[in-house]
């Protein structure tokens, strides 16, 4: 870290300029170096210097002046998790692709941009919004145990209010029985996809037998059932990778790159919809109908994002695509390009029945409805707007 | 806008470093003005040229290198927050307490730290966290309509699960009717507090007489009603400030300071509960019960903070008030020197009763917990740690 850095970036995040109370003070960068430059003389010592460790695997030291103020920048990102977590005793390093080349293969780092969390003996990455508050909350949730019990029912209400989530519960004998499977199996998934479990009466209300799995895909209501007998740890997991695409998945920061690259051809149905909105929440409950109706279909998979989880994107998005954010939103976006086509819901009284919308994502699937078509006739929108700051200004 | 920062900070928030795909680009702030220094002679053409004026009140330039660069960094969020909604013409401004001191006066502007927005012929005050993602969703939020109309069953539903948030609810014969009193009166709470309507047999279901007004608290199922009758705006907003200060309220982002100074006497009964964990959501769900069953005792306010909206204040919240937050936590917290006390919860099998809450709720009102009794036999953690990160470093 550059010194020039130290003095110039005190916070990254600033509380209020001025308030006579305490007890929410956001964290200021303090300007001390804790990100390690990992190379083949330090990286075992790391490994196991740390309870986790975490490293991000980035280009090599870039030409262009932007992209070297990017890189420093993300640097910048990871020193002040680092200051956040400081008594969780986790590492911090980067690993140049590079110069560092031999050290990412024994690693196995291969995405770069990707951040790779080395936790006992398995390794999650993370592909997911940049951002201090982004990372720190993955981290913590990494630091929970992979396995949350559910013992009353009242925690069974918490588990299934969760519906968004990809979620897994079994019911075991108790700790000393095949639940040691279920909860190493947990381990390769987590904090992406949440693994709960029982051992009470409390597996009676959702039905469950003694050793049975069930996985909850987001917005079903009835689960995947991996029958009660001797499980093994790969049974479970490979039950997970069988059903873990799901037809309505919400974005999410921590894993959004990752949503995105796992694309059907190139083309993802993407749906916009504020939850706390009657509109959008009215529109959400319409595609939840239509998810499940079509929970079977593989080749299906709709892409939820609540415009206000990225509040910096909306106007990105809203430019992009041309649509206006402040309703909700059915399109087709070509992630290669970007180019988009949108459900006309222009009428403002009425919001697709689940039957039209069931028809629109036929004509998407078949091809009949593609970003292609329209791409003669578009318009010439580009966002600029004619800007007199500078005679305010002066 | 200096141009060391120009060159120096093409983004605040980072995508993915590498990636193929399109359509998930963050902002990188572009290096262009776009906030006014505001002062006597433009500040009349300010108000005018825009639909809505933001102006940060802040400081005089300070001596202190430190909080030089915090200002320096509050101007870079406000340009990436101009940058981001260029769109919406929303103008921004930067007020000097000391130099400008003039037009602060004639603005109405007081408290240092905050920023001030214009519309019409309102001004809203914003004292929240101030980073772009908060500062971009509050002002979308501000030029959305301030009453939404609610006109089937699944909006009610949608109204039905908003029970985080202070919310009203009329119903009225149409636009032209009484509905224009509410309407006006909601401009004067936009965003902070949500404001519905009805004008037909959705009504029904919340047994709504015509004009009638009512208002739900956080939490609570009951709302309080103003009776219908012909409604003037004033009434309205009497009977909203006599009801606004909840018995639960959740610490949010967009006014979490404005929360914190309003405490009763100095202090504020804290609770932390991760809403998404089964735990922590059985807690709440205590809480609420204690909530609603004392919800006329006006010395009475809990502000609940979920850990998973603060990710960079969590680790600072466990060292500063020495508590584990990966549990459900209650305490009495002294704003003005962030000294507390916190309710022994250490059995890890059960969560107090709503009764047990209860009664310590009452130690606390009356005096008997306290945050100072405990303050001889405090210990001396002082949350650091030893770091050997130097001899991994080289």
């Amino acid at each position: 870290m550059q010194l020039l850095w130290l003095s110039l970036l005190p916070c990254l995040y600033l509380a209020s300029l001025c308030s006579a109370e305490q007890g929410l003070e956001f964290p200021s960068f303090d300007g001390k170096d804790r990100v390690l430059h990992i190379n083949e003389r330090n990286y075992k010592k790391a490994l196991k210097r740390f309870d986790m460790l975490c490293l991000l695997y980035h280009e090599p030291q870039p030409a262009h002046k932007g992209r070297q103020k990017q890189l420093q920048m993300t640097e910048l990102v990871l020193e002040l998790t680092a200051q956040v977590l400081e008594d969780k005793d986790i590492g911090f390093g980067m690993v140049d692709s590079q110069k560092d080349a031999k050290v990412a293969k024994k690693l196995g780092l291969e995405e770069e941009g990707s951040l790779y969390i080395f936790k006992d003996d398995r390794v999650i990455e993370f592909d997911g919004e940049f951002s201090a508050d982004t990372l720190v909350e993955f981290l913590l949730d990494v630091l929970e145990d992979p396995v949350e019990l559910i013992s009353n029912p009242m925690e069974l209400r918490a588990f299934e209010r969760m519906e968004e989530d990809i979620r897994l519960i079994g019911y075991f004998k108790g700790e000393d029985s095949y639940y040691k499977a279920f909860q190493e199996a947990s381990e390769r998934f987590q904090p992406y996809i949440k693994f709960f479990a029982t051992f009470d009466k409390t597996a009676k209300h959702l039905s469950l037998k003694m050793n049975e799995v069930n996985f909850y895909e987001p917005f079903m209501e009835e689960p995947a059932i991996l029958p009660g007998r001797q499980l093994s740890e790969m049974e479970i997991v490979e039950f997970v990778h069988q059903h873990k695409r799901a037809t309505l998945r919400k974005l999410r920061a921590e894993d959004m790159f990752e949503t995105w690259e796992d694309n059907l051809d190139g083309i993802h149905i993407v749906a916009f919809a504020e939850e706390e909105d009657p509109d959008g929440y009215e529109f959400l409950e319409i595609l939840k109908d239509v998810a499940r109706d079509n929970t079977n279909n593989p080749e299906l998979s709709i892409v939820w994002i609540d415009p206000d989880d990225f509040p910096l994107l909306t106007t990105y998005w809203e430019k992009t695509f041309k649509v206006n954010l402040f309703k909700p939103q059915i399109g087709v976006v070509n992630v290669t390009d970007a180019d988009s086509v949108w459900l006309d819901m222009s009428n403002d009284e009425d919001l697709p029945t689940a039957e039209e919308l069931e028809d629109w994502i036929e004509d998407v699937l078949s091809g009949k409805v593609n970003t292609e078509d329209d791409d003669d006739v578009k318009d010439d929108y580009d966002g600029t707007r004619l800007c007199c700051l500078d005679s305010i200004n002066t």
